[in-house]
């Protein structure tokens, strides 16, 4: 009974659904400064491995705002799918259609809201057949209340709640690769404190040769 | 095993139980404000989209108080359905067999205490038949510990939890519909920052149509 | 697959386990207060309905302390069966045993240690084919991280969490009884701001009786 | 060495400084929405009782958003000052010199940011000669922190915090008066609690009559 | 430059202000629980050493409700002393000459708000020379920011915030009393958790014994 | 449906991945003293039942630093086994290879982070056969967010999440056994309060003997 | 007007008031365990410096339990003074002697509970023109609230409250000393994170040599 | 009575103190990137404004860790002054000297811990006749309880508490200047949300441009 829950790097492709900077103003599960700093790290990880990567917004010329920056910049290859009002993502024809021609059949999403901006794209595409991984702290919703509900929710449904961090570390699988270093730094976006970590080491490294 | 979770304007009925101004006191697991407001919310949109909504109280003259006035106000086609000290309301003859009557499949349940109000009647609807939806922050429960409990029990008797946005959300489907306002102004009523930043957006707008 | 959850009052026995006064200095996941009224609440009702109630402490005679006397104060016909050292109170055969003898195929635990002194009981009579219900703020935990991981434990094995409201109102059933009273006195333990509703409107109403 | 404190309504004059939409968004140590509502009753109360009431922003049209339009809604005698960029609203000649001519001694100081908007005129004023009251729940700081340590530094020199409600009340001064029910509705802003207090008590009343 | 602040049992007087029912709804920087248990600590210890102990209720047959019944009940000497109107219970000439009259120079204060009726009659008290101790523990308040800046603004004034536990303990001065027992009751009311300490102790002790 | 889940001594080996004294800077989710006590306890009870005890570290000689030197301390037989960069220390080949020789079936998982060091092994471990418990207080995550987040993803796995102080009493079994005291002082280091308990008592047991 | 506020360790005492085990149980404002090390951190500093320490408990062989053993442990030149019942350790002559003629006109104290323990002896002492500095963190208070109003007492009277390691600095002035390692330990016992860190810089110290 | 508080631009100087990447992970009253963001911001101004900049550490190459590198590298100024032990770096005749030198009567102190390393130079320099700010969100403290007794300490000396953003806005004084977007840019460090409104302004600007 057990739901399959391993993220494969060659068979998953990333849905950053309405992270938009209007939106962020009603995100009050998260601080708003790390939902970003996770957001950025998954959309570097994306780059990094090129796993498909695709946007969309609401109405980025509305109050809602437009997306976070950090996303495209980070990762030149995401395709960006405007809707025509549809709230699930899913509903929106070309935002589906580029999803299943990517061809995998794993699918990581995260957006704001969870109740809703996350959690119907990602019962549609479950119940479509696809194993659907929800980040839970790369997306925020409008109270802890409201976010632990839609946990429960999303569970229910086989739907398999994950954080940023092992998002990362399921795609990156070993540190015993060239591009440590670009994860290290992905890294230090989602857990601050790994800054100061580096810091303290690296001086008494070389406090310590000097000894 | 996945369930089955979407809510359908089509098919759905909404159930609102005991919100009652004296309970209210004993609700420490949400802001009372935010409660209302909620509650407020899934009234608007069943009148907008005519969807038949069932309220009850346990006894409106004793201390537990009156119905919050705002159901009736803003879904005029609401039908209330006194009780005779049932506690668990689809013990009552007449309101389940109104809710049966309604020919709906899904119920969307809300109401004080979470631990009681919403999860008797969830309960007793689910192994009825029913596809039964708890809005856990339309309701109230007397701690945070006991919600959680709740949110737990519920899940595992296949109820779906869901915040109160999911619900409206998940009836509105798209923005591009004619009635698009009545919507903004009920997720108002649930997101209170939305109020701000729509403000800033006017005057941004009226701003750059000055530059 | 949803787990059958509802308590029939016919058909259920009590087991209050450790609620000692020295092991509360040990639970911080709830106000112990809260606990003790808890507690006294469900005995209260055992009483009222003469539902079969067994206690049973680790060594009272030791740092532990001794039980809470609201218990046996409150339900007189409670049964209490000491340990020899047993952690789960299951291994200790008199006290299955007397569960057993009661006849009754649904049980209603709490206790102190929510991890240890509610869970091994309830997962070791769940697999006897009891069905479980632990009532999680009648209970008591050293954090509010170790009560969480529980409430999932318990709930992945199928036992039914509560709150000690919804004890109370499944047993209640209907106000339409004539020892309602006793009841009300039970919620004003459960839930004390329940007397300044009580007492406000027994005030108004003798203020619109003499308009 | 007793600092005097008390507000005299007909001595006073109430300042509100950048309560506009965008600056919300930087608000972390009250909600929002609480904080619109209290500012809100501040308005109402200056209506009533005719108290000078100033408003000024620091660029409207910028991103800061416009101010929060309830206040000139419900004090339609309020004067809008607009600013030449200074942070300190005293530094601003028109502004300090309008509240000068009012010829009142004691100020009501409120505004977005306490430490900034409301600690740098409120510290102006007091060395001027004015007895200051900076209103700390009709104002918003960047965090928890921030505001207890501009509590302790206005404190140090003299300027007296105060609650919404306490100016509510020391301007009010008696429920023996004809527009009690204005002042009942600018409570209920403040408190929203009280409105469901109210909702019972007047069933409970109307109940009580026909006893 | 230091405020003397010793209660002394023989110079003093309580004053318990607006501690009614229904503004109980309105309290949320103190669980009521508590805060009512603190209140009739303080009744108990007045009627134990006779201190004179004078309460008000603003309009006891209005939605506030009625004054807590514990007060008079465990305090049978004390008076009650009816407004008409006046927020400021000080402003009310037969209260305040009530005072005066028992001839006491420092008065103990608490009251339901602490912003309004505990620091109002406070702060009059204060400046017409007595000496003033306001019990914010024995007191609520509308939120934590609220009591906070209430906090700072008595102690600017030269109000001395005291706790109700330090309240019992000056007045008490000394276990070897024969009434000690009498002040037991009342720190159990004060500290819950003292009674589970206690019930642990006379088990021990009753075990000491028995080796 | 449900998951078979206790844990048997005699089948049982314990995985304590990645406790270094760097990534405790990283960790959010619990108090890092609490959390090296708990871990503490699980390594002195792994000693004192003789339980395979496996540790490996990422990298101790980089910016997350050495293994905490309790366990080692505590459990001499403790194997530890270095990894090669895999951050999965299942797919380290001589570590899987190492708890599948030990012949034990029910594996007790503990680490830093939870979503990634206690799950990913986890996970591995539940699809090979394994029968997983997951220490969620012998872990710790970047945030309670996170925490929780990963709660649900073992739970729908059916990995069994336990607190540590479910792990000591389903262990020890039975007080009635000669190393009862080395029990005692490990359930000091996971409960702290127990240390006062303890003094308390045995003060009064001796109080007791000499009355 | 600033009150003078150093330490001077030649001319200091400590008073450790009613630190008993079960007073402990009392303590909500702060982590017992952090409370207990904090004081043990106190006693290890007097013993250093020879600084007079002086402990009393007002019954230890009562409920309240027996003072924490470490204190006498680690401070073995500490006097116990016993009382006779008094609450304010001051009001016993035998203690407020010896503290007189140890000389020293700066006293360092500390207790359970905050609001009796240490305010009551602190104001005595500072009437009778000690330079008081009262240590929060190495007492408790019954709530947050009540300890924060003690600390607004407490100031208002010209005593200074500090923080534990606050004391440990002012003592120790200086790192350049033959007993630093010992100080190192006290820090460690106050702020248990510095353990990770001192674990992580000397794994870092020989990997660097390494190199 | 009142303490003189405005920081003047011309006649001041910043000192930063022990702001360690090792100590750091003994902050627990602030978010640590928090922490380093306002720290980051001051040094900022500091180059702007060409406002002395003294910073030092306790011993760069122990386990405290090296200073935060964002401080040289954002003010270029910065004199680093080296300690040979002392704790108070007042007491570093170079630190105190170099100070005195700079000719300012104003200095803004931050650092870490705020109870010993912003504390003791306060308290210092105050005593020499410096006006002393304390910037208590630009330092870190083991505990919040720590903190808000060193804010009560301070405040009793006469150090004045403030906020890292208003020491921004004192300095800055007005928007109509030349550098403002660089001011604009230390805000946005010290306020991340700030972010979001200007990605919103900037589109809704461009929105209505379009209109």
């Amino acid at each position: 009974m057990a739901v399959q829950t391993r993220i494969n790097t060659d068979d998953v492709a990333i849905l950053l659904i309405d992270h938009q900077s209007g939106l962020f103003q009603t995100v009050k599960d998260i601080d708003v400064t790390a939902l970003r700093n996770n957001v950025a790290a998954l959309a570097q990880v994306a780059a990094l491995e090129n796993i498909p990567l695709f946007t969309t917004a609401s109405e980025p010329n509305g109050p809602n705002g437009p997306l976070m920056p950090e996303i495209h910049a980070l990762a030149p290859h995401a395709v960006y799918i405007p809707r025509n009002g549809e709230i699930n993502a899913w509903d929106t024809p070309a935002f589906a259609e580029a999803v299943r021609k990517s061809g995998k059949k794993k699918l990581i999403i995260a957006g704001v809201l969870t109740s809703v901006c996350v959690a119907f794209p990602s019962l549609s595409a479950k119940s479509e057949g696809f194993e659907v991984f929800a980040v839970i702290d790369a997306s925020g919703d409008m109270s802890t209340l409201s976010s632990q509900t839609t946990i429960a929710r999303l569970t229910l449904a086989g739907v398999v709640p994950v954080s940023t961090v092992a998002v990362l570390g399921e795609i990156q699988k070993t540190w015993h690769r060239e591009d440590a270093l670009q994860y290290a730094s992905a890294y230090t976006k989602v857990m601050p404190p790994y800054q100061s970590l580096i810091e303290s080491y690296q001086k008494a490294i070389s406090a310590g040769k000097e000894v």
